[in-house]
């Protein structure tokens, strides 16, 4: 490798806590992508990083040098367009919902999905158990799908933000994945690459997820919102728990099925819906929808069958059919998971369930998984059923043991923890100055 | 590179501030070592170490690992063996003088060096000067000598610490060079795998040195103390300054004229003489004189000639002569450095010196160079000689232009800011406990 020496001064200044600006981090982004900077100082640097924290000048002009590093894609619209992520849990159906839904409601969704990473799912693993259907549009496809139905769900392409690609992978292998600067420069890039103009941050925080306290959630909350604000996009960032699965299907083909059926009105899962009307809440706000309609409008979405048309449009439009939509069902194998002893539910390992979903899928087809049956705080005796297996790769009392029984039910958590919205930043930010 | 669970974990617990322990640390080197494990997670490691520090047991279990990288050597001796390291200055032709002076008072030195470093001279560097003498000694024959004439200047054989040679150019293109517990492992690790049972170091302190400041000096002059202690070497190091070059020569082969000429007696630098007396005190003092027998042996070596003898018989077992010896003399063409104003000399840039001193001897041959007159607190007037250039690749002036002229005499600085000793640690340790 060529020496830098401006480089080795970046390094210098990052080691000792400074700042680097703009101009620095596109020439490193630059070099890294095109190979003449290789992983050693990166990896020297993104350690760096996470140890002494970014300041919000510095995660944007990150962000912005990444985004320069492939295609930005524009929808020559002139409505908002927006986009959702969520930081990965379990049984989080969230996006195949609302995407449909706020689509429905007249506000056009451009959503960008990642593949499942560990014990968590991918959007792009469920929709794609619909046979048939593809994730893989290219940019202009993608364009054209959203203009012409409201709505489409494609994998990241390569070309929008390669520097990421990179950069994640070097993370990965080099315990530099837990800086909230760095994780919000991956997550705000490709949102802004992928052409959204307001956008949604679905930030978990428990057991099942990345950020393991509410705290750590929040503040990685608010440095999303703050970061897209200062790209001119409108933003919320929910916090929201992952102490326990989110709906009730773990496994990507039945939380495909559990979004058909949500959707079609056949079964609401009180906490999913909880979520989904969280976020679809947000993901209105920031696509301009005046506060007053919001709530009105998404029920009768709902309640219309409009939002379950938009879903099957959305199918249809990816390579997959309503028949296909209709069709799917669980794997047919089941298993009961059931209680050992008497009392309250009072934790379910969200991360184990999730493992354990993965190998069923893996061993018995997309269509396999588990169907949480007895939520936290509900109370069970010897015998009742815990969980329902479909699929018979994994010993259902291996699904039991992620459930804790106690004596007393646990103090109730809220499923939404935090709310950040960019005009409560601002407003405070105002208030401050 | 294949993935490493453990790898990630001590990743993890190093930039959460853990110190890892010697398995750990042995798995690493070895590892890296067997290009098992890449730059990237070496670099993340290192740059975690800069900035978190480490704790002596983690130093002493990276220095053990690395010794283990690859050769020891052993001098099947019953007498004590001592080495001696430099932080590395300007003018700074110490170790040439203290090795055959040492020798000659019947305390045998295996000294392994470096070469030269950005703007600062290596000891090779200076004996190479001597027409005929090589430094490439294999470990037999710089066993042999050392056993048969009481002493050796070696290149550090890529077989002893294989690790270093790695790590150091990782950590020189990483931004993690300033880690005191890296460079320590580094220089103690090198001096455990070539044999020596007793080490003296010399830290140096000032714009001339790696060490900026007296404090980061004497910090890591303990730490080395620490260290040797922990694996049963006696050892001092001193902290010395480098505010301006050490002796009145700069550059390779005129520093080698300057130890000749300080041996045999013909000129003796005052601020050199009590360099080398620091040093060759602690010398003896760890490879086991009594206390009230050094400064008389050190004075009867000088005097006597017996010092110089042991010079002569050192560059003729490493392939030099007397006459060539004899022989070395300064470049010829000579041009002043001058005043350009009426002051006291209040600084002198040693870096600036370095360097330019290194131009000269690229362009003019190794017996170019610079030779200080004015030293720092001299009154000079317009046109008095600040230095002397022995070859003309260098505008004089530039040389002047190193030299700060002010209104008064700046305070008295101590050549020899402090002395670190291992009985010292050991009472302050007693005292504490």
């Amino acid at each position: 490798m060529h020496d830098h020496p401006w480089l080795r001064l970046a390094l210098a200044a990052k080691r000792d806590g400074a700042a680097l600006d703009a101009g620095v981090w596109r020439r490193i982004i630059e070099g890294y992508v095109a190979g003449e900077i290789d992983d050693a100082p990166v990896a020297a640097l993104a350690m760096a990083c996470t140890i002494r924290g970014m300041a919000d000048a510095e995660i944007a002009a990150l962000t912005d040098a990444m985004v320069r590093s492939g295609d930005v894609l524009s929808f020559g619209s002139t409505r908002t367009i927006v986009d959702k992520h969520s930081s990965g849990g379990v049984g989080d159906t969230v996006s195949l919902i609302v995407v449909p839904l706020v689509a429905a409601c007249g506000v056009p969704v451009a959503k960008l999905s990642g593949r499942a990473l560990g014990h968590t799912g991918g959007t792009l693993d469920k929709l794609e158990a619909i046979p048939g259907v593809r994730t893989d549009l290219d940019n202009d496809a993608f364009v054209a799908q959203v203009n012409r139905i409201g709505c489409a769900v494609a994998a990241q392409s390569r070309r929008l933000v390669p520097a990421d690609l990179k950069l994640y992978s070097l993370r990965d292998r080099t315990g530099t994945v837990p800086s909230i600067g760095l994780i919000a420069a991956s997550i705000v890039s490709k949102k802004i690459a992928g052409g959204a103009d307001a956008m949604v941050f679905d930030v978990k925080a428990g057991s099942g997820a990345f950020m393991r306290t509410v705290e750590k959630a929040t503040e990685l909350a608010q440095t999303l919102v703050r970061l897209a604000a200062s790209f001119g996009r409108r933003a919320s960032a929910l916090v929201s728990d992952m102490e326990e699965p989110l709906g009730a299907a773990v496994g990507s083909g039945i939380e495909a099925v559990e979004a058909r059926d949500f959707l079609r009105g056949d079964e609401r899962d009180p906490r999913l819906a909880e979520a989904i009307f969280a976020v679809a809440h947000e993901m209105l706000r920031v696509g301009g929808v005046a506060a007053a309609e919001i709530e009105p409008r998404a029920l009768d979405a709902l309640q219309s069958g409009a939002a379950y048309e938009r879903f099957a449009l959305l199918v249809e439009a990816q390579g997959g059919s309503r028949a296909a939509l209709d069709g799917i069902a669980a794997h047919p194998h089941r298993a009961t998971a059931a209680a050992t002893g008497d009392g309250v539910v009072t934790r379910i390992d969200a991360a184990a369930i999730g493992e354990l979903a993965r190998e069923l899928t893996t061993a018995d087809g997309p269509f396999a998984g588990i169907r949480i049956i007895a939520r936290v705080g509900t109370p069970v005796r010897t015998g009742d059923v815990l969980a329902e297996c479909a699929g018979s790769a994994v010993d259902p009392a291996a699904v039991a043991r992620a459930f804790t029984l106690g004596a007393h039910a646990p103090p109730a958590r809220k499923l939404v923890e935090a709310i950040v919205r960019d005009a409560d930043l601002a407003a405070s930010s105002n208030a401050r100055s």
